[in-house]
């Protein structure tokens, strides 16, 4: 019989053991982190009816679905973000829930984009969400979540940068701009390309505003420097404006209350030039970078909504959340080299050094996991040298070899396979205190 | 605009917190205890090439199949287990990844069939194998991992019910029937509904093999009571024939090695009746039983299988690896009543009591992070019994309240919910020792 070709679709990736068990770690960090809160976990179908997912979509989500006919000939499609079968969740269940509803959920999700470098038609997201309060807590909440979980990774360097759409907003309407925030939105997400100039004038010409409207809009996002400094310039920016100056001080509490919770003020900026593109966030949001790689972009960004189901409820649940980019930071971690490159999850490697010891090599394994020790045992007898080999190549910290000899004198030696040290330690199975003590210290 | 009526797919569920936090609980149970032994995490594509996945399935699976073509015209189809996504992944990559290889996957499968009570079109498998080697040191591996999963879970009263296929076939070459092997084992499936005779009858008519030679085969069955009789027995049931006798000398390692390794012999049965169908298992098959609920059935199995991945490669493969039912796992733990019912992943509840302090809430729920004590802020100031009435209804286990008065004493009031108690203990945001000591005593 031919051969079957093994091969994966384009676009989609096995993930081999040296890139899953720094994505598993991270992901069981970022649950650790979440529960730590009180935000629970949940989870949604692959499949929901085309109608949930086509519901709110754009045409580049619609172009990009997974759809087909089930074999029921109902219209299907495979999610493509966490965020639709959040709302339509939510709709669901929040009656039985209650609010203010906490949850996580970390899930693949599948986008059929002409794939690029390092982008893949399937791919996780871990978002967390507050729902159904508008507190300025959950907003402090969402900072110090961002920050706990960076920190709780391993991160020490990085920036949380948060603002607050309603500003800008109240800053349109004081100038009478209201209904045209979309294409002056459009134009500001421009300025880090082409630069203030070239903004103003395209704010001018497709926006239809004045040039002096277009400098205050400007005069806005050059605002910088410690926070202190932005918000005792932002009143005067923003003229004093009632629904401006509300946003300006719901931001700042949001600052102080996220430094009460701990977050170190270095860790967090005042960044009122951020929007988030033309999504659906209406009140603060954030974007978080790395300081030694800010050129990787934002690796966790969100912000707060006015109303997460309106398309599946008339139950008006505002919320905030943010994501956590898995991929983009295991990216940036390995550029950064902070990924330890191992292919296997456990310290301790025993070689099937005399097969006639085989009971020993057992209860030794036995013992070592007991005290919490990872530890594989090899199922071969093959030369020594050769189980060495695997054990190195497969990145193990430990190997523990013994015969015949050590089993008599109730030692084994521990080959530290980084610098290729041993040392004898005693041990006997029912006294192996000394041997954990030394793998552990 | 007409709202969309939130709902999902027929077969599909959402999980929420109350059952996804036990599910969540087992799954990281289940990666640590594999992670213990050197078992490494894979993922792989939830879409595959369609010939990929119908390669070697069966009727039943072909037609349970979600798969579609995809925008690129490609016929894909979505896995509905993890075993031939594995036989693709080794094929393809074993050359890279070396032999022995360890490796675990919990992933969701699909399957469009007939939803029935408790079962849904989308679940979740947890796999683990052992590929390319034929050691015996890996089939008593595969049971130690079995027991230590299920204790690390919490249960204690369970039975790993252990055979060998190659007993029955050798007894069955030495009979002259080895080209009936699947009629008899088709006939042997039936025994535990229809009984001895009817069994030995319908060997004879759909087999067409003889009363005596009937009896050969079910007197193998019939062999039962504690390990070392069985053992004494089989030799004469099989006829001292020598590849049934090597079945019985494995089976015998596997035992005495798992019992080497520390599984309690209360909990291994040698059962030389189990079967396990007609699948691909070829050498030691298991199944796992809960010794308070065995009418749920095994809720772990597996065995060894000579060659995994002859679709796709002239690799010769042997392995052994066995599957997790989560699901049905999750089913009998809530039967037994050994499920908590809780919505919230975290101990405790800070009500916002009075919002003047409302940065020392956010400190004291840093404190209690810090010390690995998971903490939940209410975000509204609510009248505070109705802020306990929701830390009630979700589980919490303190409430830890304070105002302005103990504030200033330096002490907050610790309400433990389940028994209603109250105690004042000590507490200031540098000296937090005591509180801590209280929460986690």
């Amino acid at each position: 019989m031919a051969l079957i070709q093994p091969r994966t679709l384009k676009g989609f990736r096995d993930y081999l053991p040296a890139v899953m068990i720094p994505r598993e770690r991270i992901m069981e960090t970022a649950r650790q982190t979440f529960r730590s809160f009180g935000f629970a976990p949940i989870d949604t179908p692959t499949l929901e009816h085309l109608e949930i997912l086509t519901g709110k979509g754009s045409e580049e989500t619609d172009r990009q679905l997974y759809s087909f006919k089930d074999n029921g000939g109902r219209d299907v499609g495979m999610r493509f973000d966490l965020t639709v079968p959040l709302a339509r969740f939510a709709a669901q269940h929040i009656g039985t829930l209650g609010t203010p509803f906490k949850r996580y959920h970390i899930a693949p999700v599948w986008r059929g984009e002409n794939p690029q470098a390092g982008r893949y038609r399937e791919f996780y997201q871990c978002d967390f969400d507050t729902i159904g309060t508008e507190s300025v807590l959950a907003d402090i909440e969402a900072v110090t979540v961002i920050d706990s979980l960076l920190r709780a990774i391993g991160i020490e360097a990085f920036t949380i940068s948060i603002n607050n759409r309603t500003i800008l907003s109240g800053l349109l309407d004081s100038l009478g701009l209201g209904d045209k925030t979309t294409p002056i939105l459009r134009s500001l997400d421009k300025l880090g390309k082409i630069g203030l100039e070239k903004t103003a004038a395209e704010m001018v010409s497709a926006a239809g505003i004045t040039a002096e409207q277009a400098d205050r809009v400007l005069r806005l996002t050059e605002c910088d420097g410690p926070a202190e400094q932005v918000f005792a310039q932002l009143p005067e920016i923003v003229g004093n404006h009632e629904a401006a100056m509300a946003g300006v001080n719901r931001l700042q509490e949001i600052y102080q209350g996220a430094i009460a919770s701990g977050v170190s003020p270095d860790r967090i900026k005042v960044d009122v030039s951020i929007a988030r593109g033309l999504d659906y966030y209406t009140g603060v949001i954030f974007e978080t970078t790395l300081d030694d790689l800010p050129s990787i972009g934002s690796i966790c960004s969100g912000g707060r909504y006015d109303n997460l189901a309106g398309l599946y409820t008339k139950q008006h649940l505002p919320g905030i959340g943010a994501s956590l980019g898995l991929d983009r930071l295991l990216a940036a971690l390995e550029t950064l080299e902070k990924l330890s490159s191992t292919s296997k999850p456990c310290p301790v490697f025993i070689p099937l050094f005399d097969a006639d010891f085989r009971d020993d090599y057992l209860k030794l394994a036995t013992n070592l996991r007991a005290a919490g020790i990872g530890t594989e045992l090899y199922p071969e007898p093959k030369k020594l040298a050769k189980q060495l080999k695997y054990a190195d190549s497969h990145g193990f910290q430990y190997a523990i070899v013994a015969g015949g000899n050590e089993w008599e004198r109730g030692e084994v030696q521990v080959k530290r396979l980084a610098d290729k040290t041993s040392q004898d330690i005693t041990y006997q199975h029912d006294a192996p205190e000394s041997l954990i003590a030394a793998l552990k210290g």
